[in-house]
C-alpha cells in the first residue's frame, strides 16, 4: 500500500479517488444512481504491513476531511486537534487515519455543488442522501485503497451515525467504534431547527431554486442564519451564560437600535458570517436532510437492537452532560440496545457545561477515556502499544530520504 | 366610570385611547420622546363603584388585547379563554379585566406600523421602547381611563416582564401580581434566539430597511421563519415527541426532497406562515428587542431584591416544569429575589411536558392555582366572593333594557 497524500492530489490541491464511474455506479437509498463520484480525503500516518492499523474518523455537518491538518482551502487550521495527531488519542504514529469528505459535501467530494456530466452544476436536482450513502461511498473508497477492515471508526454528532451505520453495513469489518454526542435517529426537536435552517437557505431569493452557482449568485444571507439558529444548540445554557451572559459588546450602554448590542450576538453574527465564506447552502441542505432521514431501527425492524445483533464491533459510547442537540438520553438508548443485542459495549458521560459541541474543544477527560479505550483495544486486536509505535515511526522518519 | 367597549370603539373597529399628545409626550427610556400615542385595548364585566376590581392582563410577544374575546380583525378567537371570562380564574362576573395591544404592538397601539404625524409610516424610524415604556403607556391609559388601582396584573412571558415591571414602576398602586413563565431578565440564550428571528427578518429583502409598508411589500418569508425558530422554543422536546416524533405527513414513505416529509416540518411551516397574516415584523423586531433589554436588577444596582424592597403587593409566580425558553430556576430567582425584599410570595411550579406555551392551554392544575391565589387576594382586598359577584353580575344584566 503506499497510497499517500502527495500522490493523490487532484488538480485543485485536494485529493480525491473517483469511486463510481458508469459502469459501476453509487446505488443510492433513494432508488437513483451516480455516474460518477469522486471523495475527496485526507490520511495521516502509515498503513501497517498487516493493513490492521486503519482509523476512519467521519465529521460532523459542517466539517471536512481536515481532521488534523490545516484545510488548504479555506486556510482554517485542522478542526479536531485534540484527538487527533502524534501523541493524541487517535495517535498517528499508531494508526493510518483516514478522514474524508462527506458524499453531498463541498470540500472535493461529489455534491450539489458538482458538475453532472453535461457540464452543469447540480444544484437542487443533485438526489437526495442518506448516513447509509454517506458510508457507502466510503466503503467503496477504503475498497478502492484496497483496505478491508477498519480498526476503528469514531466521529460526532453526525460523524458519529455514521461510526454507527459502518459498524451495521460493514458488518465485521468494523473491529471498534466510538461513537459520540450522537442518536440512532433525529428528533422531532432537530428536525425542526433544520428544518428552520433550510426555510431560512430557500427564503433566500440569491438561492433561485438552488441554481445560484449556475446562476453567479450565493444565498449567504440565509445560509447565515440558518448557521446561527444551529449554533445555539451546539452550546449549551450555562456556558453561554458564562461566556456572555447579558455583557454588551463593544458600548457601555444599550444602543437603542438593532445593532449587535450584546456579545452573544455579535458572536452570532460572526459564526453566520464566517460560516458563509466556507460552506455551500445546498451542501446544508441535503446534509441536513440526511441527519433528520437518520433512523438506523427504522431499517431493522423499528428495533435498534436488531441492528447491532450479531456484531462483534467493540462499542464506546460518549456523551456530555449539557449536550441538548444530541441528548445523553439519546445515547443510553444506544447503549441500551446494544446490551441487549449483546454487543460488547461502554458507556462514557463526560460531565461538562460546553454542550454539543464539548467533542470538538479541549476535554481532558474526554481525551484520556478515549486514549484508555484505544489502547484497550489496541492490545486486543495485538496491534504493537503506543510507544513502541512511536519508535518504529521515529525510526521511519530517520530513515527518509 | 362609564367607560365600555361600545363607546370607545374607533373608526377601524379597535378601541382605542389617546394617551400621549404634543402637550403631553410619551416619554421614552432611550430619551426619545413620541408625541402622539394611542393604546388599543379591550375590557370585560364591570367596574365597581371603589373601582377596586381592575385586573390589567398582559399578553405575550405574539399576542393581543383580545384574551377573552375573539379578535375582530383576524377572526381568531380570544388567546386565553382557559384563564379570562365569566366563571374562569380571571372571572368577568367578579372582575374588571383590562387588556392592552402593547406600545409597539400591531393591533392598533401606536408602533412601527403606525403613521408618523408627516404622514409617513414609522417604520425602523420608530423609537426604540423597553417593557418599561409598555407599562409606562398602560398606566397613562389607566390614568386616562380614571383608575389608580390595579387589583391584579397577570400575564406570561413578555407579559410577565410587564406584570413584574408593573409592580415596581406603579409602586403602590397594584394589590397583587402573577408573573408567569417570565424572568426579570432576559437570559443570553433567548437573546440569541430573538436575534436569529431579527436577522431572519432583516434578511428578507422585502424588508426593505423597515419601510416595507411605504414600498408596499411584506418581508413575509423573513417572518415566517423568525416564528418557526421561535415556536420551537415554546415547546418541549418531549412534547414534540409526543405530538410528531418522526411521523411522516401524508405520505407512506420518505419522499427524499425538501418538501414537508415530516409532520413536524408541516406543523412549523403552518405556524411560520399562518403567522405572517397577523402579524407585523416590525412590531416583532421591536417587541422581541424589549425583551432583550428587560432586566429589572440593572436598573436597581443590579440587584433584584431592591427592585421589590418595600412593595406589599402580594405575588404569586408561576412556572412549568419543561419550560425551556423561561425555566423555572428563572422563576425561582424572581421568588429568591422578592423573599430577599421581605414581600409577600407564593410560587407555584406546574409539571407538565407542554414547555412554555403551558400558559396558554388547558392545564387544570394551573388554573385551580390560580383560582385560589385570587379568590385568596380578593379576600384579603375584601372583595365579594365570586358567587355573590356573579349574582350581582346577573341582576345587573336583568336590569339592562
Amino acid at each position: 500500500m503506499t497510497t499517500t497524500a502527495r500522490s493523490l492530489a487532484s488538480v485543485d490541491g485536494l485529493q480525491r479517488l473517483t469511486i463510481a464511474t458508469p459502469d459501476r455506479p453509487l446505488r443510492l437509498d433513494n432508488g437513483r444512481a451516480l455516474d460518477h463520484v469522486e471523495i475527496a480525503y485526507e490520511t495521516w500516518g502509515k498503513l501497517s504491513p498487516a493493513k490492521d492499523n486503519v482509523v476512519i474518523v467521519c465529521h460532523a455537518l459542517t466539517g471536512d476531511q481536515f481532521a488534523a491538518s490545516e484545510n488548504p482551502v479555506t486556510g482554517r487550521p485542522a478542526w479536531w486537534p485534540t484527538m487527533v495527531g502524534p501523541g493524541k488519542p487517535v495517535d498517528t504514529n499508531r494508526f493510518f487515519v483516514i478522514s474524508t469528505n462527506v458524499l453531498g459535501g463541498c470540500m472535493g467530494s461529489t455534491g450539489p455543488a458538482s458538475r453532472r456530466p453535461d457540464g452543469h452544476v447540480w444544484g437542487a436536482d443533485f438526489p437526495h442522501i442518506t448516513v447509509a450513502d454517506m458510508v457507502r461511498a466510503q466503503i467503496a473508497l477504503l475498497d478502492e485503497m484496497g483496505i478491508d477492515d477498519v480498526f476503528l471508526a469514531i466521529g460526532g454528532s453526525i460523524g458519529g451515525m455514521q461510526v454507527l451505520q459502518w459498524t451495521v453495513q460493514a458488518r465485521g469489518r468494523v473491529f471498534a467504534a466510538i461513537p459520540i454526542a450522537t442518536a440512532a435517529r433525529q428528533s422531532a426537536q432537530n428536525i425542526g431547527f433544520y428544518e428552520v435552517g433550510r426555510q431560512a437557505i430557500m427564503a433566500d431569493p440569491n438561492w433561485c431554486d438552488g441554481a445560484y452557482v449556475e446562476q453567479d449568485k450565493r444565498p449567504d444571507r440565509g445560509l447565515a442564519v440558518a448557521r446561527m439558529a444551529a449554533h445555539i444548540t451546539y452550546v449549551s445554557e450555562p456556558a453561554l451564560k458564562r461566556k456572555f451572559d447579558r455583557r454588551l459588546q463593544d458600548r457601555e450602554a444599550l444602543g437603542f437600535g438593532f445593532d449587535a448590542d450584546f456579545q452573544i450576538e455579535s458572536y452570532l453574527r460572526h459564526q453566520g458570517q464566517s460560516f458563509v465564506d466556507r460552506f455551500d447552502a445546498n451542501s446544508y441542505l441535503y446534509i441536513t436532510r440526511a441527519m433528520d432521514y437518520f433512523d438506523l431501527a427504522a431499517d431493522h425492524g423499528g428495533q435498534l437492537a436488531n441492528a447491532f445483533r450479531g456484531l462483534d464491533t467493540r462499542f464506546c459510547v460518549f456523551s456530555f452532560s449539557s449536550d441538548w442537540h444530541y441528548t445523553p438520553e439519546e445515547s443510553r438508548n444506544i447503549v441500551q440496545a446494544l446490551n441487549a443485542a449483546g454487543c460488547d459495549v461502554s458507556y462514557v458521560s463526560i460531565e461538562t457545561d460546553k454542550g454539543h459541541d464539548a467533542f470538538l474543544l479541549d476535554e481532558p477527560e474526554f481525551e484520556a477515556a478515549i486514549t484508555g479505550f484505544i489502547d484497550a483495544i489496541a492490545e486486543a486486536r495485538d496491534l504493537p502499544p503506543a510507544d513502541e509505535a512511536k519508535a518504529m515511526a521515529r525510526g521511519k522518519g530517520k530513515a527518509r530520504p
